[in-house]
């Protein structure tokens, strides 16, 4: 028999948390929460299952916060958190619950009668459906209207006297609630500055986050940070630690070769990811802390060669969908709805999660058709007036459809006709057929040998976005991807890439032209750049050259980058991937390393249950399974 | 200048405050939240407004509770509840919030920028729309999440020893809170037993409400109750208090006629439907206090008479609709759906209320939709799987598409099409013919000169419903309605009508045929046969000539019955249409009284900002309007 676990109506328990946590960005004294649509759970459901019993068994009833409701066992009804008493024979258990302001949710202890699988639960409008649940939620007393942290306590590395106050240093990037062992001083007057770099936690009222100490734990609100400062105090009247609070998901990587640099900067990136990843994917940590479908693309990526966790893939995916009926493009964005799509088929395809693609199908089915709705004569695929149209802060030319957007809708619609029914198959690929030959006809300029962003404008202007898809999605068959190459990607004259988000395509891209010592370098000199500048967590944006106190700055804001940003996190995709070799298929994996370029190395990487060792050493490479 | 207010999404505070009441009932420690799809409110919304100052301005924006947000002018951010001065010139100030778990809703303190009209507000998946309001909520310390009450306190009229407690009467049905002005004794030993009769407070836990005090007020929480039992106590040893708590919708009606039994009659009805009409209308204060959509659509014909509050009406409506997409009908019930229909028309007609229609069209014509997609061949409505085909509780035979829902679905047809655009108007009129030759080739039985409930099973039997609708709602013409009036109305064969839910529906019927001596005599018979049985308020079903002890029980259970009933006020209706002859009309009202039935009267009733004043003195009616 299997455990008890809270149960909930299947994506509940992710639209209830992504509100949560979209709604919890503060700066300066200032919520911010999240600037799109975003939806309820179900406030009424009732769980329903009949056991046949061969003997009296009792049972409780446990609800999530702020849950009411009531248990019927045939004509009888009883309250929760009371013991119940039921059989022998064939009894049918209904659990109804509501919550105005909370997960609905339910728990059941007992021997026979439990909250484990084979629940169903309905919400009086469709069917009822397998009652879902996590693997992070089976304890009773682990209420899942909210996250249970693991803590981690990390004393200051550096405490020193400077600008009036005193400033802690706690070695490293976290997200943790600053404690206060020792305060001389009375609680009131004081206040605690917090700051990535040492520079924000000294900036006063322009670093993010300050905030008073709570009396009773004499702890600060749970942030981002590596810097604490306290201005208008001695060293002697204060002393302070950082208590890390995470989700503990285990790391089941692990990489070494003789480059060093390499090592550093494959940790130095996994400490990153782990810092964005807990509840959901999130971009980053200090800033806005949002739920967001590109940032999350490339997590399911570096994911899966650290933790290979599919729950949290799940989650965030699920949060990122919509109830139906889906009128709005994921965060706002046109290129997010499908790279979405392309993420479902990510994590579909990497875990063989056939369950999950059963639930989410019609999800992705119902966000197609907002996009097939948008094309236009052509079967291009364009923004409403609502949409936000981005694929990569650069400067495209936006008159008319845009020519990223299109390689990414063809293969969105591609991964479509991989899972869709007979019918939906073809409707699909007849739309790609068509867009295909409209991207050739109108986008293809053969005397750039490049696609330009936009037909409409007459302008011709050539960026490397759309022609890295076109790489990476197929688009662009052996030859033309050849001349690709060198009309596009080794061509200083087209503008160059400027955001980590984007330079994932791009490396990526280069890796499957085969210029893995080009990429190699690059990695070297930009994340290494990153580390000569004393980062202990990879950024949301570098600026090669630019001194440190320069690169704070982003959005408009001194402070505005992130210092701890999951797209920062791609080496060690990229290295796993493509340097180790290791491909993850739906049916299993292939090994075909580079052997060559690491000097030696000695890598483990999750595939599913399984670890697999990968050692090269005198260019030989063994491969082992455990 | 208008007054600030609390601004909301349309729709938004009702369904919040819907689910908050439909998810209150309690009984005997059991919680029991209504069993329908219940749906939550948008939790991310944006208002906006864009003034041209001459000069400088402040202003302070205030949260609802558990809100967060932030307050843009143009470039600036800067928190709630801070003052904030911007202008002079063109200044857009947009309030962003937020909240999980209540209703977002902000309201601003300042003397140009403030919470009153011109505000519009979206949601981030359709335009943005007027912001919404209640007169309730004018002043800044009233958040809308919760209602305040107004207090009423009720001395017991009768403190007494009886079954070794003390049994305290206050006289009359209340909703309140029982305090404890004193107790001599430890308060975790007293529990407290509430009963709408002195039978149910006796019964130990068999009454619907017992609870604890609580310590730090003395109070048991609000429910229903005319009398409290405390057990094992002495008459010396506590003295209690009723605090009687309402929503203060002045009654701005009086009724006075030569008998003195229908003025009570007209009293106590008054009094029963003022208790169940606040923040919605109830069907009952005591048992499930829920909103249902039949109990809804008799208390606007009341309310119309009484208060002429258009506010709850539309409180009401609005809570009992759907967001899109609308997959179920209303409190599951089929006809509760068509009668909603019927009720947002009654509402728009009786308040010449073209606003109101505006913002809830959408929602009649989804409905709407649903309701045609029902149709068989014939054009007959036919319940889901998921449906509830009610009407009223009866021995229909339910064998396939039911006669009475055919004429409700005719008459929802109807009204649609008087308010629907020029191609929606001609789809309701088509399907209303071919609906209304179904219902005459299938329903209508010649020989019996009647309407049978069914014709698929051939049993061709006759129950009142289908025929009495088909009077009210001219499905029949007047010659039929004769036929009908001795074939069914007066003929002792046809089964009586045991609810006075429906019985609402046949008095009003036997109005319109002219039977007003038989109806009042119906009235003093059967109301007045409730007053003889000591009932302060009217009840939710009386059987006369049972004795009193037998009159509780209900659905099987022994105190199952609700002792006051919003749809037992319907004498009020009666008197005021049929007997002082007032019709409310969208242009204005008409006053054609039976001079000859009540002796002398002098009466007042609302009508929108008026009050029309009829006295029937000498066989002469004279009317005045203030």
């Amino acid at each position: 028999m299997s455990e008890s676990r809270w149960l909930w109506y299947p994506g509940d328990f992710e639209r209830y948390h992504a509100m949560v946590q979209n709604f919890s960005r503060v700066e300066r004294g200032c919520a911010w929460p999240a600037f799109w649509k975003s939806e309820g759970f179900r406030n009424r459901v009732m769980f329903r299952r009949t056991y046949t019993l061969k003997e009296e068994t009792a049972f409780t009833v446990l609800l999530a916060k702020d849950n009411v409701g009531y248990i019927a066992c045939g004509e009888n009804k009883y309250p929760a958190g009371e013991r119940i008493v039921i059989g022998p024979g064939n009894v049918t258990v209904c659990v109804h619950i509501a919550s105005v302001s909370c997960l609905p949710s339910m728990y059941i202890v007992g021997d026979t009668v439990r909250s484990d699988e084979g629940w169903m639960v309905e919400d009086y409008a469709v069917k009822a459906v397998r009652a879902a649940s996590s693997p992070l939620f089976t304890e009773a007393m682990r209420d899942p209207t909210a996250w249970t942290y693991a803590e981690k306590v990390f004393e200051p590395i550096e405490k020193r006297e400077v600008c009036g106050g005193v400033l802690f240093d706690f070695g490293t990037e976290l997200t943790a609630a600053v404690e206060l062992t020792r305060l001389e001083k009375p609680e009131e007057d004081v206040t605690v500055y917090l700051g990535e770099s040492e520079a924000e936690a000294l900036a006063g009222g322009d670093c993010y986050f300050y905030s008073k100490v709570d009396p009773a734990s004499h702890r600060c609100p749970r942030q981002a940070l590596r810097y604490a400062f306290i201005p208008d105090i001695r060293s002697s009247e204060v002393d302070a630690r950082a208590i890390h609070q995470y989700i503990d998901i285990p790391v089941r990587a692990a990489f070494r070769c003789s480059d060093p640099l390499i090592n550093r900067i494959f940790d130095v990136a996994q400490h990153t990811f782990m810092l964005c990843t807990g509840c959901f994917f999130l971009d980053g940590i200090k800033r806005d802390k949002w739920i967001w479908s590109g940032d999350a693309y490339q997590s399911l990526f570096v994911n899966r060669y650290l933790t290979a966790d599919p729950e949290v893939e799940k989650r965030t995916l699920t949060a990122l969908s919509e109830n139906d009926p889906v009128t709005t493009h994921i965060n706002t964005i046109l290129d997010y709805s499908l790279l979405w799509i392309l993420g479902v088929h990510e994590h579909v395809t990497a875990y063989a999660d056939r369950d999950y693609l059963d639930f989410i199908y019609p999800k992705m089915e119902s966000l197609m058709q907002l996009c097939l709705s948008q094309r236009d004569q052509d079967g291009l695929i364009c923004g409403r007036e609502q949409d936000w149209v981005f694929i990569d802060w650069a400067d495209f030319d936006r008159e008319g459809p845009l020519c990223a957007e299109q390689m990414l809708f063809a293969q969105a619609l591609k991964v479509m006709a991989v899972w869709a029914g007979e019918e939906k198959r073809r409707e699909y690929e007849e739309a790609r057929s068509t867009l295909l030959r409209s991207i050739e006809a109108h986008f293809w300029d053969e005397e750039k040998q490049a696609y330009v962003d936009s037909y409409v404008s007459g302008r011709r202007n050539v960026t490397r976005h759309a022609n890295i898809f076109a790489i990476l999605f197929g688009i662009a068959d052996d030859e033309r991807c050849k001349s690709l190459l060198h009309s596009v990607l080794l061509n200083d004259a087209v503008p160059k890439i400027t955001t980590p988000y984007f330079r994932f395509f791009e490396l990526e891209a280069m890796c499957r032209m085969g210029l893995l010592e080009e990429v190699l370098s690059e990695i070297r000199s930009y994340w290494g750049g990153m580390l000569e500048l004393g980062a202990s967590t990879f950024w949301e944006e570098y600026v090669p050259g630019k001194p440190l106190k320069e690169q704070y700055a982003m959005y408009g804001d001194p402070f505005g980058k992130s210092l701890c940003h999951a797209w920062a996190a791609s080496p060690i995709y990229l290295l796993a991937r493509y340097y180790l070799g290791l491909k993850i298929t739906e049916t299993g994996y292939t090994v075909e390393p580079r052997n060559d370029l690491l000097g030696e190395a000695d890598c483990v990487f999750p595939v599913r249950g399984h670890q697999v060792h990968i050692r090269i050493r005198d260019g030989r490479t063994t491969v082992t399974e455990e």
